[in-house]
């Protein structure tokens, strides 16, 4: 639950992110770290929504009227800068935030990934002489470290994905679609308690299509001797889960169950690798070597794992070039893989803290290669 | 069902619309309008995913080689330029896309609701001399038309989401929560073929807090003497519906059931003003004036509507100050309310397109203030 407190303690925790990368303010749209920071709940429409925050003045907040009253009773002090309908009283609306928290002439952070030509561009004529300049990382920094509270509702993210597959699989029938398979997962995934926002549609894919590591469902039925991969989240109070189980169907090839039994491994290596001090590239190189060594390298095509919180894919990503070391709080993916082109791929995905001394699962179901049917 | 012959057409009417608008070349992102013109689905994520287009070239296609498989088959002519996952390798690929189509110091269209600066500045890098110019009534334009393929798919999103809200009111109980029926109509609409990808998060609204026209769902829980309000829509392969509708819980204040009125009143009205050749204005202005002349003008605070397809937000909009004319095709909401502070409001919306002669309604639900408790 939000404080006043602790919302306090991330404004000054920002303050200092500011500070100690040159920057004077920063500009947010909507979006996890916008939510992070003030509590509050706004989508991404074509209406732009926008929070200025500089050290030292109260943060100003450009939305369209009809959202005011979500700002009734903010956590923390906040001027508002509301507009109506016409787009072209909107530009007043954002020279009156930008005037008031001081940006013209600033150097002022935003989320690259986040804001859009549309934002940019009233801030550019709002604001005359302001540098907008990319800094992922300072809102990354803040939102890297989960404290006990939201290691709590990781967990319950965690545990409301797992039960969503676990009472999904009596649902599977051979010559159901994919996407008809995606379907009753989400149903599951709301029954068991998650919020309507999940991090992504899950993937459910038979066959050649869980070669595909990024397969959207199709309409291809599922059939003996298929692999059938899920990859699904939950959402819970604005955080989420990202899981990858994969099962056979009937009778499978002998080079998929052998497939499986590696990536099971790497996933277990991986998993075992995080612990503070360590960088995030040894996490990636202990998954990746037990697939090399098995010979399949170059059929693992993406990294092992990205962070996770507020955001499906957020910083620190387990990646064999990112230096950057793990540190307790951090929570990330690991999810190696093996993807044999047009026949059949195995992911098997878990979500883990690192603690004091190493790595804590938020995940554990069964990683073996279950034969479901 | 997208065919070649299909995406050609669209191909032909983009360049036209790009020669009239003084562009050289369009950026596109992610999104509906990427969907429209290549059939490919891909998301917005930290890793950029961008397709050029200029008169007289192969479209050209930056993205990740994981994503790869999704281009194996296109149904059009494409230059696909992977990249690996190493962020610093990435400009490489946009380069190769970039003079591909020849677009150093070209005028290129971009979606500013759509492209974020992190590819505006991959582009910038990749192609020096390069202005990027918001674009989107190009865009707009050519997917404001629905022809008779696509109309059918928003009758069956309508037709979905109708049928969802039908089998959640007998749902309905006193102490349930905003959240936990937004969490049923969600199954609801799963259960009756809508696609994962929903328009939107329903709004489930009770008492007070239906006068708050974006609310999000609380913990509220339902009491006699309520307004209960549904927003919400499915999606139907790519295609969105948008509904509103409200109902009693028991016993209700009399000024209620009179703003109910007056809304069924004001929606019966916008509906019947859309046909071609009047301006999106007069769609506006008749709603509205049955609100105003009823005292409650002051109550309805935004605009009359939305365009709607492929985003659940998209031109044209139903404002007072849009002159833009309707024609045949043009899908859009008209759903007038009147919201009563810390009391109740009244929603009703429906989806309409443009025919030859008038408009017709995707939507029939009743409008009237039923009872449901």
């Amino acid at each position: 639950m939000l404080t006043p407190s602790l919302l306090l303690s991330r404004h000054q925790k920002l303050i200092k992110a500011i500070e100690a990368s040159g920057l004077e303010a920063v500009a947010l749209n909507p979006g996890p770290s916008l939510t992070y920071l003030t509590g509050l709940h706004f989508h991404t429409s074509e209406r732009p929504v926008v929070l200025l925050f500089a050290p030292g003045k109260r943060p100003a907040l450009v939305l369209p009227e009809l959202e005011t009253r979500k700002v009734d009773a903010p956590l923390f002090e906040l001027e508002v800068f509301p507009y109506g309908e016409n787009p072209l009283d909107w530009v007043k609306a954002f020279t009156g935030a930008a005037h008031a928290v001081g940006l013209p002439g600033a150097r002022v952070g935003v989320e690259a990934r986040r804001m859009r030509v549309l934002e940019l561009h009233y801030l550019e004529e709002a604001a005359a002489g302001t540098r907008f300049i990319p800094a992922e990382e300072t809102f990354a920094a803040l939102r890297m470290y989960k404290d006990e509270a939201e290691a709590e509702i990781m967990r319950r993210a965690a545990d409301v994905a797992q039960k969503a597959l676990i009472t999904t699989l009596p649902l599977v029938k051979l010559g159901m679609t994919e996407q008809d398979l995606a379907g009753e997962l989400v149903i599951q995934l709301l029954r068991q308690g998650s919020s309507p926002t999940i991090p992504f549609s899950p993937i459910v894919s038979f066959g050649p299509n869980s070669a595909n590591p990024h397969a959207s469902p199709t309409s291809r039925k599922l059939v003996e001797g298929d692999l059938l991969l899920f990859d699904w989240g939950a959402g819970v109070d604005d955080y989420f889960s990202d899981i990858t189980r994969t099962f056979a169907v009937g009778e499978v090839e002998p080079e998929y169950a052998k497939i499986a039994q590696i990536v099971m491994e790497a996933n277990e290596a991986g998993r075992a690798a995080g612990k503070p001090g360590v960088p995030c590239s040894a996490v990636d190189k202990a998954a990746r070597e037990v697939i090399v060594q098995a010979g399949y390298g170059p059929y693992f095509t993406h990294r092992t794992g990205h962070g996770l919180g507020m955001e499906g894919h957020e910083e620190p990503y387990m990646r064999g070039d990112n230096e950057q070391l793990l540190e307790p709080g951090m929570v990330y993916t690991v999810e190696p893989g093996i993807y044999l082109p047009n026949r059949a791929g195995v992911r098997i995905e878990d979500d883990v803290m690192v603690t004091e001394t190493g790595a804590e699962s938020f995940t554990d179901l069964p990683r073996e290669l279950i034969r479901i049917i």
